[in-house]
């Protein structure tokens, strides 16, 4: 019989989760019955992402969190091993929301799409839960609908190498913006002056607070703030924000593990600057600018007026720990697990 | 000759201002010289609002700050006394940015308006700078661009009694919400229940935390937080609201006197709950809104679809107290001081 091993969820981490603690290790015989519509995945890349530490909450929240003694969830990209559903044969490469695991049964195939022409293409699998995939999607119209950027103005991207900010940044850049990053170590300060072209960018435990950095990078201030951070950095982002400034609340991740969240105490300058502070899901805006989305970064990907880094394990075994790693910013470029080759 | 008294500025206070030290009063001879277009107002009404603390702190800000030996401005509405200005003749009553003080030269009459008509109105005067004045237009305004109000949703508004909340709350009501307030006595929760008609109140000082109590009067969750107050009351909101929840960010007067602002832990609700959380100056939407608010707002309250409290401050000399009682919530309704008779 074929074994299967997944990582399974064993308990609510209050801080950093910790591996054999909060996440480990199942290994079961794969017992396949599909059902009608229903398919079996071969799991090629999991992709690992900041959210993913939202569902270990013991609260509700936009999305269900995860169960006790059941494997994660989350983006990937698979080949179709056995199928019961017309529509993904056996053979086929798929995107979509499938298990931290080596196999998965997806019933109904929900929330999955066939990638056509992946085995072929110059394009990496990977990239579909990257570049192509959610993080993109997220980057691409989050910066459009809630930033609005305007040639001339200045952004400021916190997480700036991650996943999703080393988009933004580009985006920002081929529009006319000029760009700010943050970031936590010198080698991701240095790629994102030297390859992706940021105007300014600091290393956020150096040389001072979040605030003296982000005043020396951005003098005339920021019109838009790309908030993947929470905390100090969004305090400092409010305090030199121009007025009618943006705030595109992506994410925060240095509040989630944490018992003891930051105060931030200068929210009068949302009133007194005008600002628009807002949060979204990137399945909010997916229906309306996905075609769009996928036409115009495909294109730039293609054309290289993008690059993008990621940041991959191999193996399952691996895994766990980098998870923990990309919650803690160890990862450069966006985190995503090989499982198995194709 | 005439005198003048005015109350002028004379330092800048880090906490609640305090009358003889950083306001106070100044009477001069009237030595009035109107250049061509100018006007000589003889004052009625004064506004004691908020947002004038904010122009007590020596930093820039999206409005100018008082200067140092000068008679504070603000809204009021008065009697022209003298006129080289003849879309403002002697006798017209006005309203619009003035002194606080008995008399004022307004060069150009600028940023003021006459109101034909207002002797014999049964409006009173001090409705133009409350109800049918700027704290009428912001809630009005905001209400409906920021919040977005639909039927069956709920709002909490803060400082439910004051010059904005009270309308804030009964226009929602009209609108078919639900309507949550909160005030800092019961003399205030008793009106918001009784006399305008909430659907339910809590006094913040009484009866456990802040959180608590707006779990016991919204135990659904809220849809629309009307943001008049900042920090730990602010930080409950986001607690209990709802998903797409947008908080209507119209000031914070619990910040503005003090040197150690309160911390708000809770932002990354903002991401997974996709808040907007927009701060605005009424003035951004005048123009698109004005006409639409003096017609609807002058009939609700002339059919008494809406009541409007006021706490009048009777006569110059006693209005920096009540400028501070006001920042300090003593006021029960919208803070004007009457200066002078028709």
């Amino acid at each position: 019989m074929v074994q299967n091993k997944s990582v399974v969820f064993l308990k609510h981490p209050s801080d950093y989760p910790v591996v054999g603690e909060h996440i480990g290790f199942q290994t079961k015989e794969l017992n396949v019955e599909l059902k009608d519509k229903d398919v079996l995945l071969r799991n090629l890349y999991f992709s690992l992402d900041p959210y993913m530490r939202g569902r270990m909450r013991d609260v509700k929240s936009y999305i269900p969190g995860f169960s006790i003694g059941e494997p994660l969830t989350g983006y990937g990209v698979a080949e179709v091993k056995e199928s019961k559903n017309d529509a993904f044969p056996v053979g086929a490469i798929v995107s979509g929301f499938t298990g931290w695991e080596e196999y998965s049964v997806v019933p109904g195939a929900s929330r999955l799409r066939v990638l056509p022409g992946a085995r072929e293409s110059p394009i990496p699998l990977s990239a579909h839960v990257g570049v192509l995939g959610m993080p993109g999607m997220t980057a691409y119209t989050s910066l459009k609908i809630i930033g609005k950027p305007k040639a001339g103005e200045t952004i400021f991207v916190s997480a700036a190498a991650g996943a999703v900010g080393q988009l933004v940044g580009q985006m920002a850049k081929k529009l006319g913006l000029r760009v700010v990053g943050s970031a936590g170590s010198d080698d991701k300060v240095d790629y994102l002056i030297n390859e992706l072209k940021f105007d300014a960018a600091f290393n956020y435990k150096k040389n001072g607070t979040i605030l003296e950095n982000l005043k020396r990078a951005a003098p005339e201030g920021i019109d838009i703030y790309y908030e993947n951070v929470g905390g100090e950095t969004l305090e400092a982002a409010l305090e030199v924000m121009n007025d009618h400034g943006r705030v595109v609340a992506c994410g925060m991740i240095s509040q989630y593990n944490t018992q003891t969240p930051y105060g931030v105490r200068n929210l009068f300058h949302i009133v007194a600057k005008r600002i628009t502070f807002r949060g979204f899901v990137v399945t909010d805006f997916a229906e309306e600018y996905g075609a769009d989305f996928v036409k115009d970064v495909g294109s730039w990907l293609v054309n290289k007026d993008i690059i993008y880094k990621e940041d991959v394990t191999e193996g399952i075994d691996a895994s766990p720990e980098a998870f923990v790693g990309m919650l803690q910013g160890k990862n450069f470029g966006k985190a995503v697990v090989k499982i198995a080759d194709l």
